[in-house]
């Protein structure tokens, strides 16, 4: 044999995992949106008009200049010392009364919280459920780690119980192991829903009946748009010893500052703290520096109630749009907080195969059925309200409503 | 049943991974070596000393406010498309002609290099040859994805090519599936070792008989200490289809700035993209936009000049406060460039066992059993001489000689 000669068939040397990994629809649309024409409501970022740019700059100029030895050196895997003990006094005001430094670490986004929490809790097949639709991002997480994904309907009011129920009765009677429960309960991505708060109870009573852990992944919470959207109680303050919660700071400072953070049962977050010691060591200290100054500078506190201004005006100006330009037949979601609207069309429409022609007019989104793993969801868009500007937003919606009709009108 | 006073057992809701994850023996360290007065060979942490923090200090604040649209958004998941370009061309000149940005990939810290590389590679039982002593964080890696760990003899010319061969075998024999090599090949952690120039080639030749992945580990390549050792041949060089390449930003710069990067071939790559997009979305973006401006502003050129001199200097140090402090019947190695330096007492001598009274005595080591995976090297230490000044690696030495000399008098 020639050996310099062989050829690698990568196949065979991949992971079982690695091999049935795909590119996601949404990162697939990327190129596609460069075109400064286009009205994007495909992407789930936030506006940078709205990040504190000169406070965040001053800020990072002063800690690398006066405390360089830890914020550009390696630190504890469970994050910067000073942030999470910021966290668990912050938290033990807003109903997680339970919460300790020993339940909380620090991570790289909310995905890393997600990666580690199915990393310590599942094996290959194990079912975990999810919502119809659900977060993208969750769902590449769960299957990097070989979990078998279930789809539980939603409503107005978040999951339906009843089918929860049924769902994990099937697969139980199927001889699969069910794990998890992934949720995210506030202003939805991608459908902006918001969990009912008997539901909540009625989840956290599922997840005891069947000895799950309930994952509460809450990026939006601080983005609500009345105060009672703001008061919702979280499952894991319902019963904590069941609950990993993850939050995050992209939403309400700066995604590209990559910390986030999550609240779990002390015997999990050890594993989790081992588990993120093999992934990353620690996430960027200096962002994690960087945070914690804007917490305790009171930064954080006082940018908060304008973004909610922000993005309610966003929203209402999405809703007015749709309710102007929607064809008959249509239906959507009118969140009270977060980033998203999800679009219904009349059920002969492939949001997908519509794309094109939607790029075409000059509008994007990003088509549900990503979001839904039972391959249902065809007649769904994702509207992110969150990064154009109201203007662009009327207009967008007004091209996407006039492409909408016509291609409807082909239909019949 | 009274599902409220449900106790959950939480074993019983854990990956079978995370069932076996145990905190590792340098983080456990950690709480004791917080006493000022003790003189620490412990952590492999660069010294803050040598951080470029004013020049670093101007960049961040500079990006964050000119650019913050992109250093504070998400961004791409192969990282800050810049970075990935300048890396590109910097490896083309350096013995990787044939990398392009299609083969690049930024992490957050080679850990997560290591861990992506892993999860893409093994499937649970599959056989990962390591050397004998390796990386307490490439073993954790190893271990997050249920990998058997087989350890390799290492001489002072790194991997021995024999034993390579016939653990191979052995393990091909068991019926196990043998899917990598994890070497690192220049100024090993923990040994400081370097891979002879002949060996790489014989490695590159056993991995394409048995059809092998090899995970280079490269962290300290410009740590060196004579242009002699910075001219060694990356294994990725001799083989790019067969080698993923790791290396890292942290001991060139400031580790608290979470940015390495990786070299795959293209379909690997592919994969390990996705793997990243469920792990973390992406690194910092702050933190890749800060580096991308060391590298294009010079900075980086011309710091690590200054870095080899003054690391060189320590080493030297250490060197010398060994001869004249360690006990007959001892043995070190004389690392030509990184940071570590591995000490082996007399075989009567337990290492783990002294450190209690080496603390007591004020100097602390890593006992070299963590790093060696099939349990040997009880009587080995590992001496980081990266963090400590020279007068304080004198000083360590010295007491370090005494609680050895003190201890063996006790055996007689």
């Amino acid at each position: 044999v020639d050996i310099d000669a062989v050829k690698i068939d990568y196949e065979d040397v991949l992971s079982e995992v690695a091999r049935g990994l795909k590119p996601n629809a949404i990162r697939k649309l990327t190129p596609l949106l460069a075109r400064p024409e286009i009205i994007s409501l495909a992407p789930g970022a936030p506006s940078p008009d709205v990040f504190p740019k000169e406070e965040l700059a001053e800020i990072a100029s002063r800690l690398i200049r006066e405390r360089w030895f830890s914020a550009l050196q390696y630190g504890p895997t469970r994050g910067n010392a000073g942030l999470v003990q910021a966290l668990a006094e912050h938290l033990q005001l807003r109903g997680f009364d339970k919460v300790s430094p020993a339940n909380l670490l620090i991570t790289t986004g909310s995905q890393q919280g997600l990666d580690l929490a199915t990393r310590v809790l599942l094996d290959r097949g194990d079912v975990v459920l999810v919502e119809l639709p659900s977060y993208i991002g969750g769902i590449v997480a769960l299957h990097n780690c070989g979990a078998r994904l279930v789809g539980v309907q939603q409503d107005d009011g978040g999951i339906v119980i009843d089918d929860l129920r049924e769902k994990i009765d099937q697969h139980r009677q199927l001889g699969h192991r069910v794990k998890c429960i992934y949720t995210i309960p506030n202003f939805q991505n991608p459908s902006g829903v918001t969990l009912a708060s008997d539901r909540r109870h009625q989840i956290i009573e599922v997840a005891r009946e069947h000895n799950l852990i309930v994952i509460e992944d809450d990026p939006y919470r601080d983005i609500y748009f009345s105060d009672d959207a703001g008061s919702l109680t979280p499952l894991s303050a319902i019963d904590p010893s069941r609950v990993i919660y993850i939050n995050s700071f992209s939403k309400i400072l700066a995604p590209g500052l990559r910390v986030a953070w999550l609240v779990a049962p002390e015997p999990i977050a050890a594993k989790i703290e081992i588990a993120k010691e093999g992934a990353d060591l620690s996430s960027s200290q200096l962002d994690m520096a960087i945070v914690n100054e804007a917490m305790r500078s009171g930064l954080v506190n006082r940018h908060v109630p304008g973004l909610r201004r922000f993005y309610r005006e966003k929203r209402d100006v999405m809703s007015g749009a749709l309710e102007q330009n929607m064809p008959a037949g249509s239906d959507w979601t009118t969140p009270a907080g977060g980033f998203f609207v999800l679009y219904r069309a009349p059920e002969a429409l492939d949001a997908a195969a519509l794309l094109p022609a939607a790029i075409e007019a000059g509008v994007a989104y990003v088509p549900g059925d990503a979001f839904f793993v039972d391959g249902s969801g065809k007649n769904t868009m994702r509207l992110a309200f969150c990064r154009e500007t109201p203007e662009k937003i009327i207009e967008g919606i007004r091209r996407l409503g006039a492409v909408l009709r016509r291609s409807l009108e082909f239909e019949d």
